[in-house]
């Protein structure tokens, strides 16, 4: 067998795609944020800043969440040892879990290691709680909740992308006594775009059907207590089962679902990617716990975080660049082009030591390639003048077009 | 819909059979492994030494570790802020990935949140790259390569567990030119039995298939500097794919595969798993890069360690406890009936202060009920004539049987 071969074939096919990805390897600098150093092939270092992060908050230098990490580190240890049944479940798990409830004011949470893994296991784990299960999932749902839906070859239909009318249609069709779930996110992070929860939820009812909502670009960041969109619009009753991570607005690490006592008990013993696996380390819980009660409070942040989008958004498109703007805190720029898009990103790493990938398909699909910012609290106005020159700069310098602004 | 009908048979279904889950809640103490604190549901603690752990070596509690884990914090903050790809690639990722490369002496590896989502992200992305792949998999394999090997509905052979008549015939029934890997484990964990690595590489090598091994219970604790069964065994270049954890033996979180710089290549840029999920916490990886580098030359904890597990085994077995010995670290004593296990476990921990998970389907098969205990380095004289004595008392409180030693 050839086993190379497939190999070169298979590498060889996202370079002629232009969609070979390369990693930038950075350190941010705590207490500098979004400062970081840029170490390139040849080991040589230069100082760039972060502009495509997920810590949208800047939590990951946040000083009530580094010293929840050293004292668990100093008290406890290093990882957690074990499975959440074999020895891996301590006092930093418990806390977590309590503060993640009481955060979507639900029965109870759980923690896995990631959200991808949050919700992998637990879409794929319903179907085996509700025999006969269909899901309903956003045609642009993330590929952690493809992939959940996915797995052993359980009943989905797909809707359009936030289309009450399909999703009615597909409801219409199913038998009235089947199990149903219909899986969607707040904030789809590519665009930037909100889901009709509500009217979701309405249909949801009507038909009888459960409602996951992944909050993942939406927790910390929405709501007067940070719980997510569906927080912000008074909607936590009508959701089942919601999905969050520790990992963006919290900086730290980790996912979590947030539902009924007993839907948690349920997937915590049905659930293999929950089951078999060592917990997470009780620093990174314990970090993790304490973002979620700081941002509990901080409504200043959010609303900082909101007002350096927004400003972002009118200085970018006062030069004419296409932003996608749904009103939410995610800046992406249509360029739709995957060369351009990267050279783009290439000067503005290079030349102005801007960093910020370029998403190209199959991210997003072909012809929407985009740079996607996300300002924050951590970005000045020195941070943001610097960027926007350098857009206007390689805007023209790319030969990209631009809105008429004459007129 | 009626969905609580559905959860409440589910968890009945559970209650039935003996096999609801409740997690014990501990906290080990730095510095004092095995010692730890068991928080009781109404919020009483107790002291307790834990039994169960999968810190074999005690490297949660290692100074080059948890110096490594405060450095990261304080340098570059909490979470990496970002999936691999869009600015989570941070220096102490990659220098991670080197120490392993090193360490299994292949030209790279790639790290993922757990050793888990490693086995599941590689094992259900190898059958895209090698079209028509069949994946021949031991049938004791764990549940993480089982849920990979499943997924998208890939082509697969199941071997008895070790059997190597079983393996050829399954091969030998196989066209020649389809692309095949064998999946197996070097240590099994519940058993503590090894696999046949260099027959299964023989055969592997005549028909002309892919090795994958997972080696979770077996990195840092065999082989001259800690790389596996593999290592100790000579077969390291014999091994395709390895698959190991940061959260056993080397204390802290994540896992990996150490393979070809060109494999490794094309899972980076196909697995979902890899690609779509918030890389591990710069401590985290900067921890398990200080325990690896840590353990390349740690022979002499690699030696307690076996010492305390061929004590524990001498020790009860002089007892006339039924020891399963396969000459690894772990100590699986075999109890054979759920209630009795369980029980044997509540005493051990209300009574002694000594915590053992009980073991019970469908971790092990009905009737094999089990006690593993996982004695290590920490573990002194004091806490194993503690257990020794309880166990021997215990056994006859619960009537279960013992070799006759009289003869
Ligand atoms: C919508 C969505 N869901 C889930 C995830 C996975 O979250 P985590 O990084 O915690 O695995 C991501 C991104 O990583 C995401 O964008
Ligand atoms: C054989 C085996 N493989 C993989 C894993 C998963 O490792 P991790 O805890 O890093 O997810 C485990 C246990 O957790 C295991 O026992």
């Amino acid at each position: 067998m050839l086993y190379d071969d497939y190999l070169d074939a298979a590498l060889q096919r996202l370079h002629d795609e232009g969609r070979y990805r390369t990693f930038i390897d950075i350190e941010r600098k705590k207490g500098q944020f979004p400062h970081a150093v840029w170490t390139k092939d040849d080991g040589s270092q230069s100082p760039i800043s972060v502009w495509c992060g997920n810590d949208y908050l800047g939590m990951g230098q946040n000083t009530a969440v580094l010293d929840a990490m050293h004292e668990a580190v100093d008290a406890t240890g290093a990882g957690s040892g074990g499975t959440r049944n074999i020895s891996g479940t301590t006092v930093y798990h418990k806390r977590l879990e309590a503060e993640l409830a009481d955060l979507h004011q639900k029965e109870a949470a759980l923690i896995f290691t990631s959200a991808y893994i949050a919700n992998d296991a637990t879409l794929s784990t319903l179907p085996k709680l509700f025999p006969g299960m269909v899901i309903l999932s956003d045609s642009l749902n993330h590929a952690s909740m493809i992939e959940g839906i996915r797995r052993n070859g359980g009943d989905k239909r797909i809707f359009q992308h936030n289309n009450l009318d399909d999703l009615r249609e597909q409801l219409v069709a199913l038998p009235a006594n089947c199990p149903k779930l219909i899986a969607f996110e707040s904030i789809y992070s590519m665009d930037g775009d909100f889901a009709p929860i509500e009217a979701i939820c309405d249909l949801a009812d009507e038909f009888g059907a459960l409602t996951y909502i992944d909050e993942v670009h939406a927790v910390g960041m929405y709501g007067p207590r940070g719980a997510g969109v569906a927080e912000r619009d008074g909607l936590l009753d009508r959701i089942d089962i919601i999905n969050g991570t520790l990992a963006k607005a919290y900086g730290v690490m980790g996912g979590y679902i947030a539902t009924s006592a007993k839907m948690a008990d349920a997937i915590r013993s049905y659930a293999p990617g929950f089951i078999f696996t060592t917990s997470l380390p009780p620093a990174v819980a314990a970090g993790a716990a304490a973002s979620v009660a700081f941002l509990k409070t901080a409504n200043d942040l959010r609303e900082a975080h909101q007002a350096a989008a927004a400003s972002l958004k009118i200085r970018l498109k006062a030069l004419g660049l296409p932003i996608i703007d749904h009103g939410s805190h995610i800046v992406p720029v249509h360029v739709g082009d995957p060369v351009k898009c990267k050279l783009l990103s290439d000067r503005l790493l290079e030349d102005f030591g801007i960093y910020v990938q370029p998403i190209n398909f199959p991210t997003v699909p072909r012809g929407t390639e985009r740079l996607r910012f996300t300002p924050s609290p951590v970005h000045g106005a020195k941070e943001m003048d610097a960027l926007v020159a350098a857009m206007d700069q390689l805007w023209s310098h790319c030969a990209l077009n631009r809105a008429d602004l004459t007129g």
